[in-house]
């Protein structure tokens, strides 16, 4: 077998020293179960051959790109006999088409490899990520991130996708890179987001935003999180489009970057005065100069705060850089201050003060020792409703990850009528979620269209 | 039969009467074969009801709305028993969400009716169309539009579809109206753009829009249609996300307007100095005043001039409305001239000059005794790019609106990668040209999602 797969992508391309295979067990979110052999293709021909000898040799095939996930699904199962595809070296293409303002990348292409390529057009894929995933994965994720009020995710970015279904034996190509086109079913659609579950995609078009030239932005100091949908509303309303991010930091998680990064810059004398931060972003073409951003940004926070004049206590406009340099660091300092719990949820942005007021009190009350840490997407409905222990005397209780989950994502759906799974999609750390609150219905359905896509078993999600 | 219908919909709701049938023949592009019976359902219950109903009785169910469609999808079928299931009277229902910008419509709600009701809230649906369709029928549709470039279609604006599976017997939900979210496969996607034979949409969440306060145009008059991609990327390199518009119209287009339509405003007092006209929309935030929009595209102008001074004839800034009614006037002025052979095309946007160029010396060269009357959405690669017989003395041979559409498309799909059906979706009108141009292993994947969505048939189209 090890032979077979070894004439295909040469002996250096068929990991089977333990100590080789070691690092594809590693996502975003710590190591999973060892996988029992990795096979790294590069370009169409090998990728073919392989998945027409996997499905010979009867073996499942996991799918993985650049191991950024954070839900497991490219990671190795323990139980069943799969091989890893890593695209890693399946990324020689990146063709631009600059007057579509698309680009043909092949699926192992790292997101800064592509932005790379592109800034030289005056464009970028406008995904906005503190990671920096595979083109591939960012599809099976449907990544989103922090600019999606004004960009969206990577499905409304993606025009075409060429994919190998192992029943077809070929690549199938699924929409021509077009921008405007109802000629077929969008069958694609069916793939982004899909967690590698319904095809093995071997490369796509994504369509280029034009590069912004012009910033701004402010950070305010909030007594709390009690208006923050009112604010957005005003700031939608006063920049439409140019609002490029609207972010929101707990305060607690806001001390904990600064805390683990000195470096960065604190943008207030006197910061923790209130109990949350919002972060917001304008950008403007070439036409739209960074002066004229600023001062429209200084006038519109001026007005919140007659506004609110109890709630918004303190604000700077400009440094973008540094504001940014917080919020990004915040994900790394809470993994450095103890054991997360992530929720990656969302909800109706209108819901979001309300909710975590009353999440934030339903652990206060269960769970003392834990700190909530929490910051997110207000823009787009977001939340990383995050907590730390911070206990380095003793371990996390091992029950406690999936409890304080389980509340929060059944306050959230329920309640609130939101996701449990926000921009991270599924994978075996959140399928028993799936379950319990995708209607069956709903699973379903998904379960005929998976199995119209593929026969045999591929990625480690069953959408039943 | 009628009597099980009329106890579920009222006697008035069931029409039986040719007289009354009539008007339910007749969609966007003239009458199609008389239904043989019309149901008009209003509300959920009624919906599961009628649909259980016509299961029962093994009647195929023809989804129709607001009649605007041009592919013929929403009209009854002169050779299988089915029903027409109007959603005109299922339209009570626009419940806004203004914190989320979201309106959950029932689908029988038209376009306009959703945009009065939302409007008074900032917001818009921010799908630009000439004519007033229902949302049930945009969704099949996955109708596009003149500002497709900013906003994209209805794909990408709409967040949750309720719908009945025949086979499931209920509402299912798929979406829950968030913005962002990934905790499923995203089927809704699969029921867009489906002509409504994958499922009966009862209603829809969709995204609103911030409703610009401000705006400028122009009109360019070109020598030819040589030089659009440059221009346009020009544009977008100085305006981002400011433009809004930017559609190309034939001089034979424009003269056909203002023949048709003598109120219109001439904007130059010497027209027809080339053969091609521009208009470019800006549309601006409250921060940003309709005057510097007016100065910014103004500039923006001269410097295209100064680039292409042999190509550029004329221009005018301001007057936006003035150049939409023109543009919007051409559809009914070719329709009043004669017999329109329409081909709804796309393609990547760098190769609309070179199409036109050869499609035209094709079509001169073939059909001599055709005029040229093209227009279309340069920003998002769509064109219109249709013919009128103009001969008032003969009528149009049978075979030539085929032959046309054959060679057009032929040229437009396989030598330009382009598209037959860039946002009209597919209906009896154009299927022949989904089997001949959408190929074999993507129509059998379709076929096998439709499948997996209905074991019943439903509307008119079979995506196998």
């Amino acid at each position: 077998m090890i032979g077979q797969f070894a004439a295909i992508v040469g002996d250096k391309n068929v990991l089977t020293e333990a100590g080789d295979r070691l690092p594809y067990a590693e996502g975003g979110r710590g190591l999973g179960p060892l996988p029992s052999l990795v096979v790294r293709p590069r370009g169409e021909k090998q990728m073919l051959a392989v998945v027409a000898l996997a499905r010979e040799l009867g073996l499942q095939i996991i799918l993985q790109g650049a191991r950024t996930g954070l839900v497991e699904a490219g990671l190795a199962q323990a139980d069943c006999p799969a091989i890893i595809l890593s695209t890693e070296r399946h990324n020689a293409t990146i063709a631009i088409d600059a007057d579509n303002r698309t680009a043909k990348v092949d699926a192992g292409v790292r997101l800064s490899s592509l932005n790379d390529a592109v800034a030289s057009s005056g464009l970028y894929f406008p995904i906005d990520l503190g990671a920096d995933p595979s083109i591939g994965g960012m599809i099976a994720a449907n990544t989103g991130g922090a600019r999606f009020l004004r960009y969206g995710d990577v499905r409304r970015n993606t025009v075409s996708i060429d994919c190998i279904l192992p029943d077809v034996g070929q690549i199938v190509r699924l929409g021509k890179g077009l921008w405007k086109d109802n000629s077929a079913l969008d069958l694609k659609q069916c793939i982004i987001g899909s967690s590698g579950a319904l095809s093995i995609v071997t490369s796509a078009t994504l369509a280029l935003q034009p590069l912004p030239t012009s910033r701004s932005g402010a950070i305010i100091q909030l007594a709390d999180a009690s208006w923050l949908a009112a604010i957005l509303r005003h700031m939608e309303g006063r920049f439409g489009s140019l609002l490029t991010a609207f972010e929101g930091m707990s305060a607690n998680a806001v001390e904990l970057a600064l805390k683990h990064v000195p470096a960065l810059r604190r943008p207030f004398s006197q910061m923790g005065l209130g109990s949350y931060y919002l972060l917001v972003e304008l950008s403007g073409p070439d036409a739209i100069s960074h002066e004229l951003l600023d001062a429209l940004l200084t006038e519109a926070v001026a007005e919140i705060f007659s506004r609110f004049p109890k709630f918004c206590l303190d604000a700077v406009v400009g440094h973008i850089d540094d504001f940014w340099a917080i919020r990004h660091a915040i994900p790394a300092a809470l993994r450095a201050s103890g054991t997360v719990v992530a929720c990656d949820i969302s909800m109706p942005r209108g819901s979001i003060s309300e909710f975590r007021l009353q999440a934030e009190a339903l652990a206060r009350k269960n769970w003392p020792m834990l700190m909530l840490a929490d910051f997110g997407h207000i823009g787009d409905g977001g939340l990383h409703f995050n907590f730390v222990w911070t206990d380095a005397e003793r371990p996390m209780p091992a029950a406690m990850k999936y409890d304080v989950q389980a509340a929060i994502f059944e306050k959230c759906v329920t309640e609130f009528d939101g996701s449990f799974s926000a921009e991270h999609g599924i994978g075996p750390a959140n399928i028993e979620f799936y379950r319990k609150f995708v209607p069956p219905d709903v699973r379903a359905l998904s379960a005929a269209v998976q199995s119209a896509f593929a026969s045999v078993p591929l990625g480690r999600v069953n959408f039943g």
